[in-house]
């Protein structure tokens, strides 16, 4: 009889997430795993012991196509980065004594950079150490940002909900052009990498112009410069739509939020960006007068699971999955990975790589797939991104919404009069 | 033979507008008319001769689906306030030369409360000079704002639209509890009627707890009240979700946005909104010390075509097909309103209102159906919303994205290479 599998989530949630824990717990089941333990709030409230036996939460395959489609972390989420082992031996000690004690022979770990940091490091540990446990990681971040994967579950879906949101804005802005100039400003999620902020550029369709500027946070922003491109596309045409990341930083090195008064940090000590398209729409507004407008996609691009990309959830199921199968075939210490076989149909494999290849390697958009002047992505930038955002996973609708499984409510008490 | 139709689009646009115009088109089709034209920007376009055939654009019947499934205002809308007769004749002369001219036989508007004060002052200039034209008003707004029928087709979708997304920003906040207590605030649309901030609550059912408090516009908004709610959720529990409206006011009458330093008037003088939960975050963030993460819905609650609700979609194509039928029926100076037949199962049935009852009044949340402590609303609430968000309008999708039909761009050439 084999023992257990212990799975974590963490770091910022995406549509997508949940749908890889229901791959490992498939997966973990089918190859005659015992229980298939979750941590909840990842390793931080593991080694508070905080965890439960997915099987009292996962019955039957109902609930495993319900949490497909359930956004955010199941299991509950954490940003707690681990010391260096040679900083504090104490924390590693707990956490080895958990797992001998719930007889885990599988730890999973689904995260982005941050979190293949952790598994680098328990694995780092178990080398030390002798223990028996294998260690692997399981991709996840929408902002497409981990290296040597093609890319990252996650990212597809997020990238769809943009292209989709930013086709309705430019629908909705193009309603109101007559005899009124305006400009609108739409901030996209991620810090240093643009892959998200392209993905708006799918928007550009037989049936929408797409955005007229899109600026990554890869290249140098000039805010002048960027109300000078504004000003010369309003003497052209009466609607204009950029599209801005979060993480733009003028040539001085300074984020265009920090000019609108954004300074704190998080856990890991990344500034907590917001307020972008907000300054930038106030310094249009001032210089050129026109009626402008700011919206901040927030917190909906990674939760959005009723608009999830169908190949990112069976993706995100099938590298769950995959880390299972890799963890029970003897391998510890790798990261699952996404291949791309072929583009033109779209098909992918995955793969296992040594995870400290991966850890804190940033991917940002190659230079080559922005334009000349730094204002729009390439083709073959969209050539990647397209395939990613492809099919429809359907939501199952109860009451007009999109039916979630949850791990905090208990079962509903029909008895009870409705809704009271 | 009967002669022409003509239809606008006016006020902000909503998810199912154009449902309401494939619904004119159909009916003008069916009952005989020649040719349905359509005034590009509302009346304010149409008074500089812009105009189309909608024959030239909806072709066939998959068209029609299509234009069911575009959000904003597929013919461009306006924000134009028609003189008082007695002000400017000018302006009255000048539309019933070109509506002979076109031989216009009825008129149809869609849109709010302005737009219905339109076909009013329309209609009473054609009793005053005994032109032959019959007016009819076709309701719409996202707000629900508008007297006498029981909802406004675009109320639905808008509705249905704030409760996922609320579910969904609930879920993402859920995971990241651990502690570490956060604040939500999630600021709707709804200068005064607080409808849609309401519908946030639908999001409460068996998988959610729904937001812990609500604030409409009906009721004065106490700032350090506020403060102090928040405080005594953070002491029960880690995650604490406030849903308010843009169109909250102090006892002393002033906006909380304005506290936020917004200040610019649209063209009927409304103060433009936003920044209201921006700047509550700040200030739960100041007082109480907490992570704290302000969301505007914007544009898209009024946009996401992509979850329209199906017997939103359905009502507003039946209105649309209604207000020619009773201009086909010899009525003028009427608004087609919704009754509701039947609570349990949801029936509804179209009427006709004199326009003269309907312009400007404007209908809020009653007292009664907000709780006593005025931060939640109640079941005789939802019971009322709840059939509107029934039922899902599949997009139709193309290359993963939804397909909407333009009147902006030419058809598609597929000999040209794909995109570039």
């Amino acid at each position: 009889m084999k023992g257990n599998v212990l799975v974590g989530q963490s770091g910022g949630p995406t549509a997508v997430i949940n749908a890889s824990l229901a791959g490992v717990f498939k997966t973990a089941k089918e190859r005659g795993y015992n229980k298939v333990y979750g941590m909840r709030y990842g390793i931080q409230g593991f080694m508070d012991e905080q965890y439960v036996d997915l099987s009292d939460h996962i019955k039957n395959e109902l609930d495993l196509e319900l949490l497909k489609r359930t956004p955010s972390a199941f299991l509950g989420t954490c940003r707690y980065k681990l010391p260096e082992i040679h900083e504090d031996k104490s924390v590693y000690e707990r956490i080895f004594e958990l797992l001998d004690k719930l007889d885990i022979e599988v730890f999973i770990y689904i995260g982005g950079n941050d979190s293949m940091d952790t598994i680098r490091k328990l694995f780092d540990y178990s080398l030390l150490t002798g223990a028996k446990q294998k260690f692997v990681g399981c991709p996840k971040t929408i902002d497409n940002d981990l290296a040597i994967t093609d890319h990252t579950p996650g990212f597809g879906s997020a990238a769809k909900y943009i292209a989709t949101s930013t086709k309705e804005i430019i629908c909705d802005a193009m309603g109101f052009s007559y005899k009124k100039k305006n400009v609108n400003i739409v901030e996209i999620m991620g810090r240093n990498a643009g892959w998200l902020t392209g993905a708006a550029a799918l928007s550009k369709s037989e049936d929408c112009e797409g955005p007229d500027l899109i600026y990554l946070p890869e290249l140098p922003f000039d805010i002048e410069g960027f109300v000078e491109e504004v000003k010369k596309l309003l003497e052209k045409k009466d609607v204009v739509v950029a599209v801005v990341s979060e993480g733009i930083k003028t040539k001085e090195g300074k984020y265009v939020c920090e000019y609108a008064g954004a300074d704190s940090l998080d856990a890991f000590g990344h500034i907590q960006m917001s307020g972008t398209a907000a300054y930038l729409a106030q310094v249009v507004k001032n210089e050129l007068g026109c009626k402008t407008r700011a919206i901040e996609l927030s917190t909906l691009q990674r939760a959005a699971a009723h608009l999830a990309s169908k190949i990112d959830v069976d993706e995100a199921f099938n590298v769950g999955g995959a880390t299972v199968k890799a963890a029970d075939e003897g391998s510890s210490g790798v990261m699952v990975v996404i291949d791309r076989v072929s583009d033109d149909p779209y098909q992918s494999a995955t793969g296992v790589y040594d995870v400290h290849r991966i850890a804190n390697g940033e991917k940002v958009v190659p230079r080559k797939w922005i334009n000349k002047a730094g204002n729009y992505v390439t083709e073959e930038f969209l050539d990647y991104v397209r395939p990613l955002i492809q099919g429809h996973y359907t939501p199952m609708m109860v009451e007009g919404l999109p039916r979630h499984l949850s791990i905090n409510l208990k079962n509903y008490d029909w008895s009870a009069p409705r809704g009271k």
